[in-house]
C-alpha cells in the first residue's frame, strides 16, 4: 500500500431505482468544495450518467478496471467500475436493478476485503427487492460481515452523528422480543467490539462508554423489571473488569442531554428506538451507520432508498457525504497506524 | 371568582428533606424579575425559613389562613398556610417530614378542588418515604386524581418543554410489560383526554397529534411486531373518526427532529423512555409534568427530591419555575373562559 497517497474508497450503487445514483453523482461534483476522499463507484456508468442528467449534472465518467486508477481519474471524472448498461427507472425498482445492486455490493465488498479499496460506503438497498433476486441476508451489514468472515453477532452497528454515537445491542426486532434477546454475553461482546473500534478507527485512546438501562429509571433496583440488575449490570461489571471505562446501567431518559453526553464517547443502548430516537432528534440527516468489528472500514448513510423521491432532485446529499467522509477518516487512521 | 385578579396558585412543600423548600423560597425571591404568578405554600413556615437561610436568603413569611389573603401578602412575603414547626434536615428524610409532606399535599389538593386556589404545583416527594407513613398511592398524580374523583386511567401525564410535548401511554412499568398493557381503548382514551386538555388549558383549538409506533419503523407492516397495526393503528383510526387531527402510528425514531416536531402539537408515546428520551434530550431541566384530565390545574417539576444535594444550594430552580408559570398560564386561560 502506498503510504503517501490518500485513502481511496469504493461505493456500491445500492438499488439503482432509489436515490443512490443521483447522490453518488452529486457527491462527485462536490469533490473540491467538500474536500472529499477519492472514491470509485461500482455500478452502471450509463445509469449513473442518466441519473446525473436528470439532476442537471453533465457527469463525466472514467471507466476503470482497477482501484489503483481511481486516484488519477477522480479529479476529472467519476471513476466507475462498470457492470454494464442498465436503464435508469427512478422510483420503479425491478429485478434487473436489484441484480445490479447485488452485483455492485458483492464486487465492492470484495475490493475492500482484498485491500484494493481502503474502505466501503454502501448506498441504500431495498431488502424486499433484493430478496426477490435471491439475497438471503437480513440486510447489507450481515452480507458484508459474512463476506469478511465475521459472525453476525460480531459485526456491530454504530450510528454516529456530530452530537452522539450510539450502538443498539438489539436492532430490527419487535420490542416485545428485546428483553428475551438481551444477555450479559451479548452486551459485553458488542460493547467490547465497539470500544476497540473507537480506539482503532476513531482514534479515541480510552473510550468512555455509557450503558443504558432497559426499564424506566434503569429499573429502580428491580421495582420495574429485573433486566437492569440481572443482565446489564453484570455485563457492565465484566467490561470494567476487562479494563474498559464503562458506566451503567444508567436511566436512559437522562443520558442524552448535552451535559450528560459530554461525559461519554459512546452510548450503548438496548434496542433500536432507545438508540435512534436521541440520535435522530439531535443529529437528523447527519447520522452515519458504521459497521464495527470488521477487518474493513464500512459506512453507509442512515436512510433508505427513498423510491418516492428518487429522480426528483429532492434527496439530501448530507448523509452520504457524512458517510464518505467518516469512511475516509477511518481509513486514513488505519493507514497511519500501518506505517 | 374575581375575574380581575390574577390567578393564585397553591404549592405543596414535597418532602421537606428534599430540594422543595429551598426552591420554593428561591422562587419567591424571583417574583418580580420572573413575572411570577401569585402563589402560597402549604407547609412549615419555620422550615421554609430555615431552608432559605441555608441558601443565604432572609425569607419573610406571611402566615395566611385563607388563599384570598395570598395576593395581598405576596409582594412583601411568601404566603404560607402553616402546618406547624418541623425541623429542617436536608438530605435526611424521616417520618415527621413525610407526614408534613403528606399533609401539605392533602391540604393543597383540597384548596385547588374547592376553587380557593386556581391551580396546584406539587414539589417532589419520595414515594418510599411516604409509603412508610401510610401513603398507598403509586405517586402524587394518582393521589391528586383520586382526590378529584377521577379514575387513574383518566388522569394523563404530559411532559411539556419549550421544544416538545409528550404523553406516555404507559409510564412506570417494566418494558417487557408494555406490549401487554397497550390496548386500543387505552391509547384512544388517553389521547382524547390529552387533546381536549390542549384545547381547554393550552389554547390550541385543534391540536395536531402524532402517535408513535411501538416497534422499530412502526413494525414495517407487522414484520417486526404486530402491535402497531393491530392495536395502535385502530386507536388512531377511531380518534380520527372522532374528529381529532391524528397521524400515526409513526416510526418513533424519525418523530423528534425539528422538522418533524413542527408538524404536531403533541406526541403520544407508548412507553416511558420513548417519551422521555426525546423530551429530556431536547429540553432537559425545562420539562414540566402536567396532569391532564382533572377538574383542577396541576403541574410539577420533572425531577425528584434530590436528597443528595438538598440544602447545598445546588438545586436548579428552572423546572419549578417552569411548572409554576405553566400552571399560572393554564389557570389564567380557564379563568378567561369562565368570563
Amino acid at each position: 500500500m502506498n503510504r503517501q497517497s490518500p485513502a481511496r474508497l469504493v461505493v456500491s450503487i445500492g438499488d439503482p431505482a432509489g436515490i443512490g445514483p443521483e447522490l453518488i453523482a452529486r457527491l462527485w461534483t462536490l469533490r473540491h468544495s467538500e474536500a472529499m476522499p477519492v472514491f470509485a463507484c461500482v455500478g452502471s456508468a450509463s445509469l449513473l450518467q442518466a441519473a446525473a442528467a436528470r439532476d442537471g449534472i453533465d457527469l463525466p465518467v472514467a471507466r476503470i478496471a482497477d482501484m489503483a486508477e481511481a486516484g488519477g481519474a477522480f479529479g476529472d471524472a467519476l471513476p466507475v467500475i462498470d457492470l454494464g448498461d442498465v436503464p435508469y427507472r427512478p422510483g420503479k425498482p425491478d429485478a434487473q436493478g436489484a441484480r445490479l445492486g447485488l452485483e455492485s455490493l458483492t464486487r465492492a465488498v470484495a475490493l475492500a476485503v482484498s485491500g484494493e479499496a481502503d474502505g466501503l460506503v454502501t448506498a441504500p438497498i431495498a431488502k424486499a427487492e433484493l430478496a426477490k433476486v435471491g439475497f438471503a441476508h437480513p440486510g447489507q451489514t450481515e452480507f458484508v460481515a459474512e463476506a469478511c468472515g465475521v459472525g453476525p453477532d460480531d459485526a456491530v452497528m454504530m450510528l454516529a452523528g456530530p452530537s452522539l454515537r450510539v450502538v443498539p445491542v438489539t436492532v430490527h426486532v419487535a420490542l416485545a422480543r428485546v428483553p428475551q434477546l438481551l444477555t450479559a454475553d451479548l452486551i459485553h461482546r458488542r460493547t467490547a467490539i465497539a470500544a476497540r473500534a473507537l480506539t482503532r478507527d476513531f482514534g479515541i485512546a480510552a473510550p468512555r462508554i455509557a450503558i443504558a438501562g432497559l426499564n424506566p429509571h434503569a429499573g429502580e433496583d428491580g421495582r420495574m423489571g429485573d433486566e437492569d440488575r440481572a443482565i446489564i449490570a453484570p455485563a457492565a461489571e465484566r467490561l470494567r473488569a476487562d479494563g474498559f471505562d464503562v458506566r451503567g446501567p444508567l436511566p436512559a431518559d437522562t443520558m442524552f442531554h448535552a451535559a450528560a453526553r459530554a461525559k461519554y464517547d459512546l452510548a450503548v443502548c438496548m434496542y433500536h428506538d432507545q438508540a435512534l430516537i436521541p440520535l435522530k432528534a439531535l443529529d437528523f440527516d447527519q447520522g452515519v451507520n458504521v459497521t464495527l468489528g470488521l477487518p474493513i472500514i464500512r459506512t453507509s448513510p442512515d436512510h433508505g432508498t427513498a423510491f418516492d423521491i428518487a429522480g426528483a432532485g429532492q434527496a439530501h446529499v448530507g448523509p452520504m457525504l457524512a458517510a464518505l467522509r467518516m469512511a475516509g477518516e477511518c481509513a486514513q487512521r488505519r493507514r497511519g497506524d500501518a506505517k
